[in-house]
């Protein structure tokens, strides 16, 4: 049996006074209009939240009697700011499993709501809170830090190739009217922007966004019966690391990206993800974790992260395009919401509606990476037409 | 392909000074033995957890990290009192769908540990918290304080009914060394005990209670090839119901009861519960949640639930015993662990190693019936050797 995606959904990012229901039913509407589908035509919810310190402390369920979804097979999952795509697994597995025929994936985050802790400390918490965020203080920031001091002393790799990431992405981002922050900047403004988390500064550091975003998932039989257009799961690949960063064998690239990567290769038979794949949505919560990611999921070679952004071959006309509708970096990174957000814009791409940001295809073949925590969780899905 | 539970691990409910992670471990490490596996066996960890409001905000990395998962794809899952299925369900269609062989699901809470809110609050605010929690305060007694006034206004049920069903399985607890509170109580004792929330009184409701469970489940061909002892997957049934009770038909009982029960049983060819079954645990966080959820689940006609209890039809000898080792009521119930304490139960009774709170098995099959909120979320797994 083969899952396809028959519909997406995808709120702009930003800054919204919405309730998380509000927010999860625009995305969850436009997600079923692009489907053609209606509520009931849903069997089961899986709904992906990150943090629950706002005042809904089980939001699965007033987000699914909001979006018509009561009586339906409903389930929160989380895992850190990897929470779309452990909902898109957690819906695609339902199918595959025969327990659902059509499933939703609903990714909401209200990431501006959060007092205590506020959205850095949050992500300080996501991986070992007693040693490292309690103990350190380590921030969200801090720790890519830490990855980007590694990836520079050992490779060589500098602050003006970092700003790259940023400024590429920034550009991809100002063609799409749901991103964050849809304008360019320019190199110098980038590497001259005040320091964060020495060497981040702040245009390496994505922002802190309200979102949600929608994915309909159908078995293929479900889609030749009722004559649906589907973008079918060719892989997936799960990993994860160590809470604790001290007992990680290397901080210059993230294994469980590495790990997970290998698992959906296998499973949708790539053996150079150059040549197959057509375009990529990378997990750029800094411009760090952009560099690692290349090297990571094999796209150039350990420690030519640098090069690879430099020499434009993540653009547009470049080996692959990565992140061409803003990344995490320009559009937004609320949590729950981005796994699925990157979902959307690979349908997008694969289905040729990307408008002014459409990439080429050749292979009809995409990759969604997406990480929780500094590797705490790691996703790869292979995406192809 | 079949799914099979291979091992099973449960801690002492009660009042614990041990962390999440401790804790989690203790019901792993059960797990792994039962099932004579190593960590390493293990490919998918599905972290079942409802509260974050301790200072573990994502709580599936440090408990992975500590149960030595790290490198394994994890994921956390929530569904309120339920979420122990729900990270049952997560790790039976991780393994039915190919994506693992061998899928560990683990499920954890320190309700003790709660302040703000506190665990009744928690529990008001499962369902519609702006609308009932917020406006008029209902906390979870408050909740099922409604259900209890609608049954016995409808059908005549007492309280002393009520009181029996705590009779019955406090007398279960006396004899299970896992339970919170492993002793007996008079019938004169629960009916004569303080009002909680009219018309349910002291020992009508459950504990708030810390622990952890685990089930390791495996592919038929993995148990062959390990040659491991398996008690199979036979049905899995799921629904849900509104956040909000106004928008309810009935309060005499739980839609999301019935309608999982009617998914259990037609994917487990069983026409009649009590004939089919040996055993069941049913969700009796309040006395009036296991008299309703006998009728919903169709073990007695509506309306009969009380008489059910009273004429012993549910206990050791009866039609069909429920809660045989004490239930939520007198076991405990710290929501993570709580659906995953049903599977150990289950998995016991099926392989006679029940002690002295065995059943006579004669058809080897058992129900499971675990409810998140008041029907926000139903589960019912049927399970048989």
């Amino acid at each position: 049996m083969r899952v396809g995606v028959v519909g997406v959904g995808c709120t702009k990012f930003g800054v919204h006074e919405k309730t998380i229901q509000e927010l999860a039913f625009d995305a969850v509407k436009e997600a079923l209009e692009d489907a053609n589908l209606s509520k009931d035509d849903i069997d089961i919810s899986v709904v992906g939240t990150s943090n629950t310190r706002g005042y809904e402390l089980m939001p699965a369920v007033p987000i699914n009697e909001y979006c018509g979804f009561a009586g339906k097979g409903p389930i929160r999952v989380e895992a850190a700011c990897a929470t779309g795509s452990a909902a898109f697994y957690t819906a695609y597995s339902s199918i595959i499993s025969g327990m659902a025929d059509i499933a939703i994936a609903i990714g909401v985050e209200k990431m501006t709501e959060l007092n205590t802790p506020t959205s850095l400390a949050v992500g300080g918490r996501s991986g070992s809170y007693l040693w490292e965020f309690h103990q350190y203080g380590t921030t969200f920031p801090g720790y890519y830090a830490m990855h980007a001091s590694a990836h520079m002393k050992k490779y060589g790799t500098t602050p003006e190739q970092l700003a790259m990431v940023a400024v590429k992405n920034h550009r991809n981002a100002s063609k799409n009217p749901k991103a964050h922050f849809p304008k360019e900047i320019t190199l110098e403004k980038a590497v001259s922007s005040r320091y964060v988390a020495y060497p981040l500064k702040l245009f390496d550091c994505c922002p802190i966004s309200d979102g949600a975003s929608a994915a309909i998932l159908a078995s293929d039989k479900k889609i030749k019966e009722l004559g649906l257009e589907a973008v079918y799961v060719d892989g997936i690949g799960f990993s994860s690391d160590s809470a604790n960063l001290t007992r990680r064998e290397d901080y210059a690239g993230l294994k469980a990206t590495a790990e997970s990567a290998k698992m959906a290769y296998r499973k949708a038979n790539i053996e150079n993800p150059v040549k197959s794949l057509d375009v990529a949505c990378l997990h750029d919560c800094f411009t760090i974790a952009e560099i690692m990611a290349y090297e990571d999921l094999g796209f150039c070679k350990k420690g030519e992260g640098g090069k690879f952004v430099e020499e434009g071959r993540s653009d547009f006309g470049g080996d692959l395009p990565v992140n061409t509708f803003g990344g995490l970096k320009a559009k937004g990174h609320p949590l729950g919401a981005t796994g699925l957000a990157m979902i959307y814009e690979v349908v997008k791409q694969l289905r040729e509606e990307a408008g002014e940001l459409q990439v080429d295809l050749e292979n009809y073949k995409a990759l969604i990476h997406n990480i929780g925590g500094t590797g705490h969780f790691g996703w790869v899905f292979i995406l192809g037409v």
